[in-house]
């Protein structure tokens, strides 16, 4: 767009003749919430000249942000030093430590996913369907922005990058509440944003940052229905579970992932043991990680031990029902907490069932409805269990590791959903689109 | 399904291991919470069944219940006139009575409702996408139900039967919260559907109704993210607030509906009057009726005087801008708080715009995003109009009256979002539906 026109948004952006009612009140008064507030007003005006810029507009948009970002790595890296040694100084553990930095390398893989998504095609104005009514009306509905997206995270400076790029790919306006820790990071690539909307002439109000170490800047921020329409929270169970809490505003979200895999009398014993163990083992800290591997009775005595030796080889602590400790004797006892645990870690709950029933029950009882696998060469028992499973990826013969956005062929992630309402599973930059109806008549009346 | 495996289900419901950590604690003492929380978990449990029975299966669940309902009107009437005398002695009025009746006229209406809903196509198993990745894994998108709808409404007895059929053909179970006025009504109704349940072999859980006339029973409900999935209020604006601010599960709404009709300066007079007028009068307490009627400053002289005279002959209060009321004074002087206010009565608020654009400004400053119209005959102004509103459904040339699901060719409707988030705009089948990925591999794991 032209100068002109992003000024004539800007301008009715910051100036909204009413104040939707949902707006929080009282608070505004305060400078943190006033400068929320403002934030979500210049975002919500922001996310109508998104809606209606071009695809090449978006993309230019993002070539201008990654390069930037190259430009002025060092400033970004030199903020996150001052984060790391603040944060170490605070005593936060080696892996926070490791999430926490962002470093040359960090940079230009966060540049490189940036232009990988502005490769991606565009999931603007698609056309989702048509339909000619017998009065004559031609009912098109099409793919739009959702409009204003708050991304509430951990201190991750790379996320803070790649969603506002997803989301500016996909013409929403984003605002991003990233951990405190890297505030000082933050700080610096929401400069960089700012500078790559504004040289694009896009609206500065297009990305915000929430520079408060409040909580109760979150909680304001989760009131502000009148300007957000969602909130994608990104991190561990209890953040998401307070987001959801708070919010009074619609969030998709994703608490935990307890994956289970199955392997059924007719496995292939060779796939099955890789297939476990990759599920284990590959990324024990991640939400598709297998938590619990059950199996069935018949071929537990062939496939247990061997699984067990491998188990061991990786370090992995196993915890076995009656069944499997008859089998294999090391496993330890497995408690009643076991079952359904998230361990995020190198142990895995270890059960006989005697028929895929039963595995399918248990997957539908202990489960989070995330990931949930079965190795089988009979494809009907296979089907079954696919059909009557309630998740959000369920797989036969395949690790449960594959759950995600750039594995499922969506070319980026912004998050898994174990809701079912909107998104479910991977959420790429269709899921970031809503739509609304276009409906073209020649003087049609109701009667 | 047979018998047995209904049965099996059923057993599998009512007893499962681990209650899940989102359900309400502590109060589940208290008789009315416990049974709420029973129908709940049997809900959660009968949605596994529902999920993996035929569309014959349903469809024919669909016909017990239009004929079981025929069969036993007499009953429902009996019920409904013991609601209709306590409504009235507690001085209902009489619009209020209208929607809680339900007659035998009524009843043979939601019947064929149910059978036309019956011959549907079917929601479920439709195949999203589908996707070979590089290291051969083929992953399917494939729709399957929500899970658990909660339905909370007003005291109207044809939204029972409606909103279950609905959620029965797309394979959800259903959670019934009807207003108290109409309680007998509903557990008659509610008889009805477990009896036609039982016959077609489904789980009673199913389908349930929160018998209680306390508020703090919706609480509750609302807190049982464990085990609903998704909740849809119907009614009023106050009532949908109250669901929105106590729900910890998503909710899918719509408050009210502020919608435009902008006549350009290139309108056709005789389809802009005609268009107008239905607009505003057809139904004017509808959600979808016109609340503003936008008006190019240069057809303003030629176009408002016989406008106003239709208004008139129907009763329409007009309330216009100063511009408005130098061509017609009959008009009384617009308010502030007219702009954006929703009448849902004969009265319309007019303003006088300069330019396409105003209107547009206009329409995203005060519309609700619900429907929104523009009458031109100049197809360039018209595209700009339906690219730049932010609104669910917009018209050229056709009344807002349309945005209805079986105007939109969809069939049947649960609702109206006005929200971005899983459904916007008229709710039929396919929005009362989830997905889920089923991946195919053959020993893939992720390196």
């Amino acid at each position: 767009m032209t100068k002109t026109e992003s000024a004539k948004y800007n301008k009715v952006v910051l100036s909204p003749p009413v104040p939707p009612p949902q707006a929080g009140r009282g608070r505004n008064e305060m400078p943190i919430y006033r400068e929320i507030l403002e934030q979500a007003k210049a975002a919500k005006a922001a996310s109508l000249v998104l809606a209606n810029a071009s695809a090449e507009q978006r993309n230019r948009l993002l070539l201008l942000l990654s390069k930037t970002l190259i430009d002025q790595q060092g400033k970004v890296v030199e903020a996150n030093r001052e984060d790391l040694a603040q944060a170490k100084a605070a005593g936060r553990n080696s892996a926070y430590l490791d999430r926490l930095g962002f470093f040359e390398a960090d940079i230009r893989k966060t540049a490189d996913a940036l232009s990988a998504v502005r490769e991606l095609p565009d999931p603007l104005n698609r056309l989702l369907s048509e339909n000619k009514r017998p009065n004559g009306l031609l009912v098109k509905q099409v793919a739009v922005p959702i409009g204003v997206i708050a991304i509430i995270y951990e201190s991750r400076p790379d996320v803070t990058v790649e969603a506002a790029g997803l989301c500016l790919k996909s013409g929403n306006a984003v605002i991003l509440k990233g951990g405190s820790d890297s505030l000082q990071t933050n700080t610096v690539l929401a400069q960089i944003l700012r500078q790559s909307l504004e040289k694009a002439n896009f609206p500065a109000g297009s990305v915000s940052l929430v520079a408060s170490r409040e909580h109760a800047a979150v909680d304001y921020l989760l009131s502000l229905s009148g300007y957000i329409n969602l909130v994608i929270p990104r991190g561990g169970e209890s953040l998401i579970r307070t987001v959801v809490e708070k919010s009074k505003i619609p969030v998709i979200k994703h608490y935990k992932g307890v994956c289970h895999t199955y392997v059924d009398k007719a496995a292939d014993l060779n796939m099955a043991w890789s297939v476990t163990l990759n599920a284990k083992t590959q990324r024990p800290a991640t939400c598709n990680a297998t938590e619990t591997l059950l199996v069935h009775r018949d071929i537990a005595p062939d496939f247990l031990p061997e699984m067990a030796r491998l188990f061991q080889e990786k370090g992995v602590e196993m915890r076995g029902c009656p069944d499997t400790r008859r089998i294999i004797p090391q496993a330890r006892v497995a408690q009643e907490s076991d079952w359904g645990n998230e361990f995020l870690d190198l142990t895995i709950a270890i059960k006989v069932v005697a028929s895929p029933e039963e595995a399918i029950f248990w997957v539908n009882t202990y489960g989070t409805g995330h990931s949930e696998a079965i190795i089988t060469g009979d494809n009907l028992i296979a089907e079954m269990f696919l059909k009557e499973v309630d998740a959000a990826a369920i797989y036969h013969n395949a690790s449960t590791r594959f759950t995600d956005g750039f594995e499922f062929g969506l070319g980026a992630e912004i998050g898994i959903s174990t809701d079912k309402i909107h998104a479910r599973g991977p959420m790429g930059l269709k899921e970031l689109t809503s739509y609304k109806y276009l409906v073209y008549g020649d003087g049609q009346v109701r009667t």
